[in-house]
């Protein structure tokens, strides 16, 4: 049984969500899970669920990191947190994956510290999914594990990023693309057309530059950029979606009519907010550590919970670690001819 | 009076949209425009609008740049498209502004090379205008006119973004900040963090670091990056915008209660797509050229048309050109000392 080690005191609404999350896991997915974090404050959420009989335990860690603590203070100062705890545990192999849906930077900086990169990637990237206009998703890499990435650092991203999307959504040969400025090979910048010319040797189904008029179209499965671009594409994708929904909001409250058309659509606005809700797709892995880590929303809610531990199990059952460390050896053994 | 060279041949719906917004343009505004292109078909659409005693009139362009064409064939080959003959206007003195809603990359390169740049501007820049959560726009450049800007040019973009602002938004003192992906200062890349440190020197009212997330909020009014970034950040927010309009739209014919609830809230709905709407803002100016140049959307109906026609116009009389180069050649000058 796969063991995920679960930071209990990551997210907005912790320790709720995340032992929420982790029963409605443990029950749907025959995964072991083992609850991080305070142990009085962690147990006492526990005990509210109906947990008999499943596989949840629980670590205690002494320390909490908060949103506001800087990366670098959190990993040296913290030692004993949630998340330092978790990621020895996975480091000295009584987990498989890390989950938290705590501080990004924080939990990205324990776990490239802590486990370590694989020995062929260069960089870790983070990879997010996008619900599409086909009703599938796209993945977006790297969204801000890294800035001033170089060429060979985005085929790393494109390699790691078409395993992940095959082992997620199960396509046997991802579309691959860069995100660029202009369909044509010799738009973009610099970084782009370098990564492209690399991209296009590699056996990836590379199809080229995707722009951003066409990023939601789902055209294309993975797509790749440095990390600077692909965290403020989610960013604003993120606070565009909510600016879209809050106008959308105030103007059906504008007039009596309106707001019985509301009543009347609301159903069909539940499952439109279902669509574009980032919880369905289960967190961020940071790819390229030794060991699986997926970093949940902060503000998930046990559902976002509950699918960021499927992705971190589906990811470890399809050994994807082996495989990008595989294919990366491969890709830089090619390189060097 | 004011006189704006109008590239009849430009959008998508040329040359109809173009003449009827430069016919409510004539009226609104109290300016001179002339149409250019083949004017065998712009007379057509002239004739079928009411103008009489409007100050408009028809200069003939034998060619028409596409959108397929490049920017660097329709510049070279195309020397008597509306364009070229627009720019030959404004380079001569027969008009003080070139409005165009054709290809924007050849339109862009047109206008740089006959009108050339101000004597203290490195790279012209885009401007686009966002509608924002407080009813406001904030002002985003460069969202295309170039790639791989060095921080003194991203310096020049605030400079020229902060006049734009002030001249078409009535804001005394426009709030200036970078595109980044930290609030804090040391976050970012390379570029951000030396453009942060030159834009802290200057007398802008300089705010720092502006986040994805934030961007729709509307607390900033100029936002500056470099322009792979900006026409990124552009095409994702338009393709976002259609994405989500469209699940939308596919959840409000669900079921018969949701159409009904449509048919309810259809005004409402109304008001929000006028709200998100580029066309209230009329284009995009291209900043830093000799001769105010403005480049409508591709897909501009006449109110779009008129709209850029507006902002070009506002542009001249507040001596835009002139403020730019006096702020800018002020800037060169300390930044020696």
């Amino acid at each position: 049984m796969i063991t995920i080690a679960l930071d209990a005191m990551g997210g907005d609404h912790a320790p709720r969500a995340e032992v929420e999350g982790a029963v409605l896991a443990a029950r749907e997915y025959g995964v072991r899970i083992v609850l991080i974090g305070v142990e009085a404050k962690v147990r006492a959420e526990l005990n509210r669920q109906s947990a008999r009989g499943l596989p949840i335990e629980i670590v205690n860690a002494t320390e909490v990191i908060t949103m506001e603590d800087s990366p670098s203070v959190a990993f040296r100062k913290k030692r004993d947190s949630s998340v330092h705890v978790g990621a020895k545990m996975v480091k000295q192999g009584q987990a498989e994956a890390l989950v938290s849906a705590g501080n990004t930077g924080a939990v990205m900086a324990v776990a490239r510290f802590v486990l370590g990169t694989l020995p062929s990637v260069d960089r870790p990237a983070l990879a997010a999914a996008f619900p599409n206009a086909k009703g599938g998703a796209s993945v977006l890499l790297d969204v801000g594990a890294n800035v001033d990435s170089k060429p060979e650092q985005i085929e790393q991203f494109a390699i790691m990023g078409e395993i992940y999307y095959r082992t997620i959504f199960g396509t046997k040969r991802p579309r691959v693309g860069v995100l660029s400025i202009g369909e044509e090979e010799s738009k973009g910048n610099e970084l782009t057309r370098e990564a492209s010319n690399r991209l296009k040797q590699t056996s990836l189904n590379f199809i080229g530059n995707v722009e951003g008029k066409d990023f939601f179209k789902g055209d294309v499965d993975v797509i790749v950029c440095d990390g600077f671009i692909g965290n403020i594409v989610l960013k604003i994708s993120e606070g565009l979606v909510e600016h879209v929904a809050g106008m959308l909001k105030k103007a059906l409250k504008s007039s009596l009519s309106a707001q019985m058309g509301y009543v009347l659509s609301r159903h069909a606005f539940a499952e439109f907010r279902k669509k574009i809700d980032y919880s369905e797709y289960g967190g961020v892995p940071l790819l390229g550590v030794r060991g699986i880590t997926v970093i949940g929303h902060g503000r998930s809610n046990s559902n976002a919970i509950k699918n960021a531990i499927r992705v971190a199990a589906e990811l470890c059952r399809a050994k994807a670690n082996e495989k990008i460390e595989k294919e990366l050896s491969a890709a830089v053994a090619s390189a060097r001819v």
